[in-house]
């Protein structure tokens, strides 16, 4: 079973949205696991305190080193399978790549940050892989950790039908989606094109090709180049 | 105030992780106003079909381009000043900048697509801006619009204080942020980098300019390419 497991200091925010849909019936069929643990349980004092000021100076607060390694070493042994993810937008970018081979393993330990992030020395201490979800700033990881586990639970065995499978493999070969249509045939005066409606197969594959090349050239360039490498 | 109008399958997603923290005390306080509407109350029939199989063939369901404008149209009037949104992987990629410019206006109004996405004409019929979170399949829009609206309600007057601006201003420029220690000053034998104990501010400063920089050119030359365009 795909086990992901959250350290958070918003446990509440967990399952959220992926108790619904596919997600939150997987999860009721216990094809996946999700388990948020407080990280505060873990923190110092009375005040049980996660964080501190800046070495340096500056604005904000950073997650203690300390309090994030008696949390993670709690929810993990030290010989866990799963890989241990920091959501941050330092990481690395995630793709649909990434999301498979994620996917495929056993699941994740997935640590979300607040504040101006964590000590440095935490993520080298417990072997942590920076993953970010895209180039904007969140109020914390926990938004982020629901994107990644959305994006692979649905490729776990049994999830989803046939029914996305086009769009997927559209997407990893480097190409954005070519248009769809459906009824109306026509809708406020614009008609479905032509040759969706021949019926000759092959001219509908060659047609949708063409859209979803001139789509990735005028929008993402960058795809291209990146599929070509 | 700043208002989002969602437009889903699920509404019972919303506001999901954005009703505890900093969002969640936001919209209590009214700082900004979140609604969920059904799209399937625009549904066809007695089963309120919402989708129908793409013409040309292939796999899955595409959403119906008269039952999404009627949604629409039941939950914003022609002359709402607010961006129509459509989360979609074929999307322009969300930037810092984008989420700027959307928390500075009055709102958004959000589709979120499900199954093989959208009949294409409803994009040009109702003037959608197709956004991408980055470059992944989620089951659906909605995680992606709570990504959306967690980003840009961190920036509305009175949700933050001035904890996170430096992160921000950090990524603004181009740059990853600079990597961040607090106490204890030895952890597992790692120290706390000299510089940032020595109390020379400017010292301090060029430091983290260079780390930024450092691992920018290491993890993102992406950025500085886009920076200095």
């Amino acid at each position: 079973m795909w086990r992901a497991t959250i350290l958070t200091l918003f446990p509440e925010m967990f399952p959220g949205p992926l108790g619904f849909s596919l997600a939150g019936d997987a999860l009721s069929r216990e094809v996946w696991r999700l388990e948020a643990l407080q990280i505060r349980e873990h923190g110092l004092g009375r005040h049980r305190a996660v964080d501190d000021t800046p070495a340096g100076g500056g604005p904000g607060m950073v997650m203690r080193a300390d309090v994030l390694a008696a949390a993670i070493d709690a929810a993990a042994a030290a010989d866990d399978p799963r890989p241990r993810l920091l959501m941050s937008p330092r990481g690395a970018p995630l793709t649909q790549e990434r999301v498979r081979r994620l996917a495929e393993g056993p699941g994740a330990i997935i640590l979300c940050a607040r504040f101006e992030g964590v000590d440095e020395r935490i993520i080298a201490g417990r072997g942590l892989e920076e993953i970010s979800i895209g180039d904007y700033i969140l109020s914390g990881g926990e938004v982020a950790a629901l994107a990644l586990m959305d994006a692979c639970v649905r490729l776990l065995p049994g999830v989803m039908g046939e029914e996305a499978s086009g769009t997927e493999e559209s997407f990893e070969d480097g190409l954005l989606e070519y248009p769809q249509y459906t009824r109306p045939r026509g809708f406020e005066g614009a008609e479905i094109p032509e040759v969706l409606l021949c019926g000759d197969h092959k001219k509908i594959a060659q047609w949708r090709h063409e859209q979803a090349l001139r789509l990735t050239r005028e929008r993402r360039p960058d795809l291209i180049a990146r599929f070509k490498r």
